[in-house]
């Protein structure tokens, strides 16, 4: 166990990624102590059944009194009203950030939300599954994977010193930081985690719906591809709703780029262009061996889920 | 070791499913001797090298020779090429079946290149990896995925007993086998299987196209949900090319379907109907349980790649 990074943190929604959190603090020691605030009355009893955190609240003031570091892990629409429900507790000084998938939406929700004498620091880790909840978590998420802070644009001292403390506490937990301007993140994000969402989740909605083709056929022979694009369309509803509706902008500029390749391909098979087809799907396998490569992805064929096996 | 469902088996194409064959029979002991008929001096190389049959040939018509059951497994385009290469060496009542993802073209294409006394049978196993190649196989592949028969219309007692046969011979290595009409089946895999494959590699292409995104910033973050969809997009360029010119009709319609529902779903972004998107979002998740019930899929989180870490 290292030194604490903050003396006191806070922890605001407690779900998959907020009782990740808890967990990786508490066992890697970057937290001296740890208080969470839950609306939910059965995700509270869990938190306490489970003995993740040293306070458990509902009311978010409560649990923020004396914290250092104010994380809120809820969606990101919610964000706001959150902030707003905590701000009365806040102690001067204190650095506030969160893990929400949209950062400009966020940023804006947050500053307007706090004191000014809060440090704001906007922050998303690339991590999760598709499950959801406090009993979902494990501290181990955020091992190898990237968190992105999105700063705001101030190099006072204090400032800056806040955002290397908090730095401190991702890598402490085992993730890798980074520094991104707000709208590029929403951007990045765009293309490698919201448009997959909403692809997958379309793509599950139209194999339900299509006629000719009985549901238990569609899950009985799933294993020809379609099986991986449920597993991202199982993820959490309202997070992904407050997704598309706070970065409307990014997602339909992206969307608008994949439709118009899907036009083209669509239309060179109509056509029997069969260059066009293999040129495209030999490229692409270079992007999965940079993955496999950046150690963002496991090189075991099927993701490993066959492995045991051979 | 159960008893030798055919005496002789012969495989030609020895890549990743061929290849899985072969192991699968021989550990199984549904097949006595096996023979293989590779054209790639490399990969027949391998074959030796990893002594995987009992002989190897360069020339179809040579492993051919004596066989009970003869397996096409090499991409839709070439089964009629190598059909023609095997048929010289065909005995008469022989079994000819194959692994090919779209069956009306290639029950076409076997039935026009080999003899009228031979049982043509199509088939095709929903199974496999991203990955190719003859080191790529295992004998496990097909244990409890679905093997679909799409056998001619015909009832003489002869071609059932020769279907009920090649039934036992997959039941042998492990998959559970379904009759099915060979253009429901086209139908089936289009939305399954063709046409995640075709999403996928087209979003990969997508995001390394886009401006405004480094190509190594869509590896970086691609835990978002990206690199689930990079596995797809790595399968092999030249099966996937053949699966999409030779099942046009089918991919079309599902991909028209699929185009429509995501007209939809951008429309409700722009407007920002959130109710419409959670509804959606909502739905999707009980597919994958279904799914997971029905034994086609791993129940743990992230497919169980994280498996170790908690």
């Amino acid at each position: 166990m290292g030194e604490p990074v903050y003396a006191k943190i806070a922890v605001v929604g407690c779900g998959l990624i907020g009782s990740s959190v808890v967990r990786a603090a508490r066992e890697s020691g970057v937290a001296g102590r740890i208080a969470v605030a839950e609306t939910s009355p059965v995700a509270r009893e869990r938190i306490v059944a489970l003995e993740l955190a040293d306070a458990v609240f509902e009311d978010a003031a409560e649990a923020v009194a004396d914290a250092d570091l104010v994380l809120f892990a809820v969606p990101v629409m919610s964000m706001e009203t959150a902030a707003r429900a905590a701000a009365p507790g806040l102690k001067p000084g204190v650095t506030i950030t969160d893990v929400g998938s949209v950062k400009q939406h966020v940023a804006h929700a947050l500053i307007a939300a706090v004191p000014d004498t809060a440090f704001v620091i906007p922050g998303h880790p690339i991590a999760g599954t598709e499950q959801s909840g406090p009993d979902a978590g494990f501290a181990e998420l955020f091992q190898n994977r990237w968190t992105i802070l999105t700063p705001q644009a101030r190099d006072d001292a204090p400032y800056r010193e806040a955002v290397a403390r908090l730095s401190a506490f991702w890598s402490g937990i085992g993730a890798r930081v980074e520094e991104m301007d707000a709208k590029h993140h929403d951007l990045v994000l765009a293309i490698t985690s919201h448009l997959p969402h909403l692809i997958a989740y379309n793509i599950v909605g139209t194999a339900a719906d299509l006629e000719g083709v009985a549901e238990a056929e569609v899950m009985k022979y799933s294993a020809g591809g379609f099986r991986d694009f449920t597993r991202i369309a199982a993820s959490d509803p309202t997070m992904w709703r407050d997704v598309f509706l706070t970065n409307k902008d990014a997602v339909l500029e992206v969307l608008g780029r994949f439709t118009e390749d899907l036009q083209a391909l669509s239309r060179a098979i109509r056509w029997g262009e069969g260059d066009k087809l293999f040129e495209l799907f030999s490229r692409t396998r270079e992007i999965r061996r940079g993955i496999v490569a950046m150690g963002q992805e496991s090189a075991e064929p099927n993701f490993g889920r066959d492995r045991g096996k051979h």
